[in-house]
């Protein structure tokens, strides 16, 4: 099965077939699941950056009104130690309760009660003694010689993860241009517009979670793992979501508690973290450190690029690691890179929209831009220069396609960056600059991942994906794929989705692959349908299956089309009432197909306030084929917004008295509202028609739409001021700071 | 696939899969689905058996607190003709709300609001001008000359349906005895324990109905056809049920006119009928006439059967006719069915368990009571006298199996038979008597019916199906066929069923077809999954997956037991997560597995007070494989309990003056109790070990159990008192005036 060459339906600039519900308040977030004899919880969180519970009293908490249950240490099974995420190899015991608390939100106490109110009363009544540990905030504290540990085994997570390819020494040798610079990216905060909630209900020894996850079947076998159950007596339900960006594809404790605490009571119970709680515990985008050398030859050739990296996890273990970028994005013979994670007393990171790879490009696109200046080359220029011809594993895999390179030509053309790069820079206080920046993303998907269709006597549709749509129109674009396969209108498909019970296998929403993973999955099954669709049609037209097509609802004879049948009228499927099949995806060719992007800035940089502003933003993108023009356009814009929040509002302060967040909140941490945008964002789809990625050119689209921008940003700040700004976000105070610096 | 050899699951007595969520209140009914913003339905009812609508003036319930929405025949959409169900043809137009009220209890107007007490309060102030009309309630009236017309086409229904085979007048003739007789039987209410209830919720375009449904697929057909809505548009799902027994195999106008409500005021709308609506509205199973006239030779060799009856279909057009028993139960050359069907002014007759059956019994069964007398053979051996050899219709079809000679061989002997018939009649004021009756029902069951299988990488599973289990185990069922083939405990089987949008297609539960059906599919299923499980695990064992066994979760090589592997630890399970596969219904084979059954009663009558107890029971039935013994002996001892209340209780009684329903509640309407049935009751199923079937060898059995229980108790009351009663229920009084009769 190859790709469509041409289509109907996908591609197009359909609405998402969920907006009904999500504009009219119908759609049933997980918030909304309610059963009348629910109880809500509530959670204790240690308020210091680091102590020891000594004692907790709780005594009146289980006298207060409507209190069903009070969870502390002293449950046996609070003192129970969490598996991690399966992504995440050991790390030191995380336990439910923990008496060692490890960071201003830590877990201490819950009650469940019958309204939120009632638990939050209840909270308030319970003592805990602390004996109060010194801590560390960030990597350079926490790696000092005598600093206090986080955990037993010390401050850093495990030995360094290094990757090396050639020999970077002799390649910077070889360069006739070198730079070196250190940068600093801040911790970012997922910030989805539904917080983290979960209601469990137990009937008899099965468990039922509905829970805002990226992936229930991976929530179900973490569950099934925590409480030594089957799977079969775990369920886990995800309908409408409110955003993830990663935050969600890990369960939270508070899921766990609220589990525990349902069980205990026999009744259902709800918890909806608070927006400051989701702010503490439920991870980040780690702050990183990186130093990155990176050479050229005279001519633009990349040499070498050696980048040291030190990201901090958290007060537990997660992935923060960050230079892939640096040994792919560029055909560079010479590639070190060398990283450290490190423990602090602040909450945890999780994955966050390309975990690692905005901070990478942040650093390495800023030294490309650096190195076109030190060389002379126009910075689209310089990155057309050193294009990779393939995916630079230790065997070379070749790309089944690549358009970083038309991203950058087309790009540039598209937002006119010879003539705005050519503009003479600015006398006057308002200093105007364009920028370019560019990225990959290394996930082609894969199996499993497995898809439901049923046709029913109508000829209408219902499929069934396992599939967590977390606000991306994925199950848009899965119902178009079936409506291309299939020549039914969208409207004609009734979707069900992320449900273990009652959906097939679905990989979890993240890492830019649930497109690609499941829209060769539905369309197997949409093959699949129509195979059994002429079958029956073959029969009662007399005809062979195939010299029979299926278009606008009907069986048309190629050769006699005048011999039509509406699907309805098909007695073998009036028989048969429904035609079911399962499609499954395929495995990856052996070529890959990887997603490509480059970002375009125009900023304006006010020097008397400090103030930034994107003017003007381009982002061309080879994501292989566009599904649906506006879904693809909803994800740019979306990673472009973050990206511009990345570079330039968002960080999570740390009080360096307390330890304790001191912006948990959307009003001190500031995301991009549509005012910090810029009116003009152009999103360029470059379609190199890929036909060996996958049945449907697909390739990822969520990820690589944020990993450029804040490195674009800063480059076009550097056009602008001249001034390099390598902490991100470039905040007005910073900015000030710099620009005083520069005048001084 | 032949049935299973051995079994292992199969069989045995295992408590039900959702016996705790049944027992601890956890299951949830559609009673128990809940919105937030859910309004509650009252529907107002013609107090008139027959009545013109002139005016209906409902100002004041729009004002009336919490009223939402008013539903009249002002109200377009109330005005729609309905579709019947399927298996209905064309009858007279039945509207949602007919200006033309036919019975006392058919529906003129709704109320949605916030509450059921505000929504009934507000029916009371809705005035109604009826124009009351003359009406008829029994055949007979209906049938006179002049008799006012319930429908423009007068009261009978179609032309009489009639089925003939030899010739009845010669066999007469032939015959050495004969006996004639007419017979009548009441109107009896399936009275389930759930009432029928619904809960109806738009999305935009799109509907959900929570119904207590016999078959969701059924019904998002008849809904799609009602709303002119693509099947994808709707919805139904059905979770637990509190019995159907054919009642909920039809839709009711409360769903519509829920449904329409939910449309108007974009609120959900939830519907139940109350106890007294449900003897109203809900059906019943039609009153019948039948007068049968049979003749044997002096060898007890039936020659003869000529059946002519009268079924009463009610307000509405519905299936009530009852001889088709009489045409194939017992070989016989000459048989005349001729059945005319009529309307009254009463409530409309519904499917109701072994639709027709329980009648043509009461009739042919108490004939053949009389010819044996007559002959001066006995009972059981006359009939063992008449097996029938094959199926008897245009072409005779041969039976897989039949169990018949068994069921009254081995019954009699269990039983025991001889001795008691043997017994003299008591002369005191207590009677005991015993009596036979038998049965077949006609229904093989087939395609299409599909069940879809999901092995978690535990090993444990998922099961989806179509199915409504409206009582009787059904899930238990499934779930034990799909753990006999794959070695899988059935409490690790996760079960889903009944939701149109998540499920794969299955029949109405009805018929008694639900097993037969389903069971072959969930086994195709497993198969399916075990190929796919023994593919992966003949890979990593190096062994052909022919020698490869799967027993106790784990794969076991046949010649090296000692080498077996755990499912968990299969490299490729792990890989693909969860297997998944859909098993379809095969078709049925040349031959034709019908089920049989045969029941022996012992009754004492008091002479003093007409009172008849069933002291004794005994239930031997050819099903084919018992499935699960408890569930089988559920369904035995149910359907016998419901024919002994057929035979002595159960009687919707209209009154003459009014023409309305005078027992419509539990207290009059007496179904039996567990001190009305006898505390000795047998199941004594015979198991053929049909292989030609179908793949797990089953027959039916819901149906067959209560087919001829009422005949075996009137029979035992001819034994023990030496009179015929023809007329069921035999209530006290009239049995009193029998006897009376008798002395006088």
């Amino acid at each position: 099965m190859t790709p469509w060459a041409e289509t109907t339906v996908v591609g197009k600039a359909l609405p998402r077939v969920d907006a009904y519900e999500r504009v009219s308040g119908a759609a049933v977030y997980t918030v909304d699941v309610s059963f009348p004899d629910m109880l809500h919880l509530a959670i204790l969180r240690c308020p210091h950056a680091h102590a020891l519970v000594k004692k907790v009293d709780a005594q009146v908490a289980r006298t207060m009104p409507g209190v069903h249950a009070v969870l502390t240490h002293a449950d046996p099974e609070a003192n129970v130690v969490l598996p991690y995420p399966s992504w995440i190899a050991n790390g030191p015991p995380m336990r439910l309760l923990d008496l060692h608390c490890r960071y201003a939100g830590e877990e201490v106490a819950a009650v469940a009660a019958e309204t939120p109110e009632q638990a939050r009363e209840a909270l308030r009544t319970i003592r805990v003694e602390y004996e109060e540990q010194p801590f560390v905030l960030d990597a350079a504290e926490a790696t000092k010689a005598g600093a206090p540990p986080v955990h037993d085994q010390g401050n850093v997570v495990g030995a360094p993860e290094v990757l090396q390819r050639g020999d970077v020494a002799r390649g910077l040798q070889e360069a006739d241009a070198v730079v070196e610079e250190t940068y600093e990216t801040s911790c970012e905060i997922h910030a989805t517009m539904e917080t983290l909630s979960s209601v469990a209900r137990w009937d008899g020894e099965r468990l039922t979670v509905w829970e805002s996850s990226q992936g229930v079947f991976d929530h179900q076998e973490y569950l099934a793992k925590a409480l030594s159950l089957p799977l079969s007596s775990v369920r886990v339900v995800c309908k409408y979501m409110g955003g993830g960006f990663g935050s969600k594809a890990e369960l939270s404790k508070h899921t766990l508690i609220a589990v525990l605490l349902a069980r205990r009571t026999g009744r259902p119970v709800r918890s909806v973290l608070t927006r400051e709680e989701s702010f503490l515990c439920a991870g980040n985008r780690p702050p990183h450190t990186m130093t990155l050398k990176a050479g050229v030859t005279k001519d633009g050739v990349l040499r070498a690029i050696d980048f040291e990296g030190v990201g901090v996890v958290g007060a537990y273990k997660d992935d923060a690691t960050g230079g892939f970028l640096a040994a792919q994005l560029y055909a560079c013979p010479n590639v070190r890179i060398h990283e450290t994670q490190v423990f602090v007393n602040a909450g945890k990171a999780r994955a966050m929209r390309a975990p690692g790879f905005p901070q990478c490009a942040w650093a390495l696109e800023q030294a490309i831009d650096a190195l076109a200046e030190k060389t002379g080359i126009d910075p689209v220029e310089l990155r057309l220069k050193n294009l990779p011809t393939s995916f630079q594993w230790t065997q070379p895999v070749p790309y089944s396609s690549m358009g970083l390179g038309q991203c950058l030509t087309e790009g540039a053309r598209a937002f006119g960056w010879k003539e705005a790069r050519e503009r003479p820079r600015s006398s006057g206080p308002v200093l105007r600059g364009v920028g370019v920046a560019a990225c990959m993303w290394p996930n082609p998907g894969g199996p499993p991942a497995t898809a439901i269709l049923k046709l029913f006597a109508d000829g209408s549709l219902n499929l069934t994906t396992g599939v967590s749509d977390i606000g991306t129109g994925a199950k848009t674009v899965l119902a178009m794929t079936a409506a291309e396969e299939l020549g039914v209108p969208p409207d004609r498909i009734q979707i069900e989705w992320a449900d273990t019970a009652t959906t097939p296998y679905a990989q979890v929403s993240g890492g830019s692959r649930t497109v690609i993973n499941n829209t060769p999955a539905v369309r197997a099954a949409a093959v699949e349908i129509r195979r059994q669709l002429l079958e029956i049609a073959a029969e009662e037209l007399k005809k062979p299956a195939s010299e029979l097509l299926l278009k606008d609802g009907q069986v048309v004879p190629v050769d006699e089309p005048q011999r039509a049948l509406p699907i309805p009228q098909l007695k073998g499927l009036q028989q048969r009432r429904v035609l079911i099949a399962v499609g499954t995806r395929h495995p990856n060719p052996p070529k890959l197909g990887l997603p490509f992007g480059v970002h375009f800035a125009e900023v304006e940089v006010d020097a008397r306030t400090g103030e930034i502003r994107v003017t003007r933003f381009l982002a061309a993108h080879d994501s292989g084929r566009v599904m649906n023009r506006v879904t693809y356009e909803n994800q740019v814009f979306g990673g472009v917004t973050m990206g511009i929040g990345f570079a330039l509002t968002e960080r999570r302060v740390l009080d360096r008295q307390t330890g304790r967040v001191l912006n948990a909140n959307l009003h001190d941490y500031a995301v991009p509202t549509a005012l910090d945008v810029p009116a003009e964002m152009t999103c360029l789809p470059i379609d190199p028609h890929d036909t060996e990625c996958n049945t449907t050119g697909t390739k990822g689209l969520g990820e690589p739409a944020t990993i450029p921008t804040a490195a674009a940003v800063a480059n076009a700040v550097y056009h602008a001021t001249g001034i390099r700004v390598t902490r991100a976000p470039i905040t007005p105070m910073q900015m000030l700071g710099l620009l005083a610096r520069r005048r001084s």
